[in-house]
């Protein structure tokens, strides 16, 4: 014997999840039980809902719970900008800065040869015919600094160049605060190439 | 805006849980997601059961689904021995290596004057009145080496020494694979008090 069926079958479920192991999904489990029964009915409540409310927008691919979404829906954003992420997170980071009233356009995934993933495995068909019958006339490139990151958006580039739109992507430099001895030496060919006059 | 609401609600669930903070609990909660129907339902229907099903043995006071637990309703253990644990994943471990054959006793916490929490406070009377009606010979405290376990223990051993019951506790000393150079002094004092002979 080890733990009754219920605590046994919590403590699994916990360890189903990302960077949970075993010990840390039986400490879990015992501090689930001890937790108000408001609290653990929300948590079911809530892990229900997620999964069932959430669907992707029509529009920008971004998670929502109702479609289009909130940015999509809101008529004072800029519709000439589409900022392109990976995923609903990089919106929400974005967002958070205030600073970008565009548009945004989730791939939900990366181009990546490697794993097989091509360009018509992630959300990008939408995002040509979108191009086509809209005003938009800058398309940032958001994706991370990785190798799938930058095939995503040398592709992307390729393919809206032809058509006359005008294609950027963010900066790549020092972080601020960063120092310059510890900076990897790519990070410093970026700052270098991509300086800026004073 | 930041989320959608079921999403935010799931991150606020998930940041309940100790030591988990806020991106933490943001990353499971978009795993969720990407999760399957059934391992979510199962989940969901997990932390019910498992906040539910469980109570506290009558006679042990460890979690069960059952009542007695397993443990006291099997016959074929030793009814002469009480081993005294904090809780239930202290039993776990006991049993785990499959050489202790007696009964436990789990307090489901610990006296500690610090905290305001007194003997009242844990399942300590409930044992007073088993070891009344029984044929238990032996008492062993297996509290944690803690200020608040060493005070548990103290309490327990002065309220049934004057009973008659021989109560003994687990040793203290090195532990195995452990090298002496790095050991606390403490556990370096309680090895050389407590050697054994070879």
């Amino acid at each position: 014997m080890l733990y009754p069926t219920p605590i046994a079958k919590l403590i699994d479920s916990y360890s189903k999840l990302p960077g949970i192991g075993i010990k840390t999904a039986t400490r879990l489990a015992f501090y689930t039980i001890g937790m108000s029964d408001e609290d653990v009915n929300d948590f079911a409540k809530n892990l229900l809902s997620a999964k069932r409310e959430l669907t992707y927008c029509s529009q920008c691919g971004n998670l929502t719970d109702e479609d289009p979404c909130a940015i999509c829906a809101d008529e004072s954003r800029d519709r000439t900008t589409i900022l392109i992420v990976e995923d609903s997170r990089d919106v929400s980071a974005m967002e958070n800065i205030q600073e970008y009233h565009g548009l945004y356009h989730v791939l939900q995934g990366l181009i990546s040869p490697m794993n097989g993933i091509g360009p018509d495995d992630i959300n990008l068909k939408s995002l040509i015919s979108r191009l086509m019958e809209s005003d938009v006339t800058e398309v940032i490139i958001a994706t991370n600094a990785t190798a799938d990151g930058e095939a995503t958006a040398m592709y992307i580039s390729r393919v809206l160049k032809p058509a006359g739109i005008k294609v950027t992507r963010l900066a790549r430099g020092l972080a601020v605060g960063a120092d310059i001895e510890y900076a990897d030496e790519l990070t410093l060919l970026r700052a270098i190439q991509n300086r800026t006059e004073l």
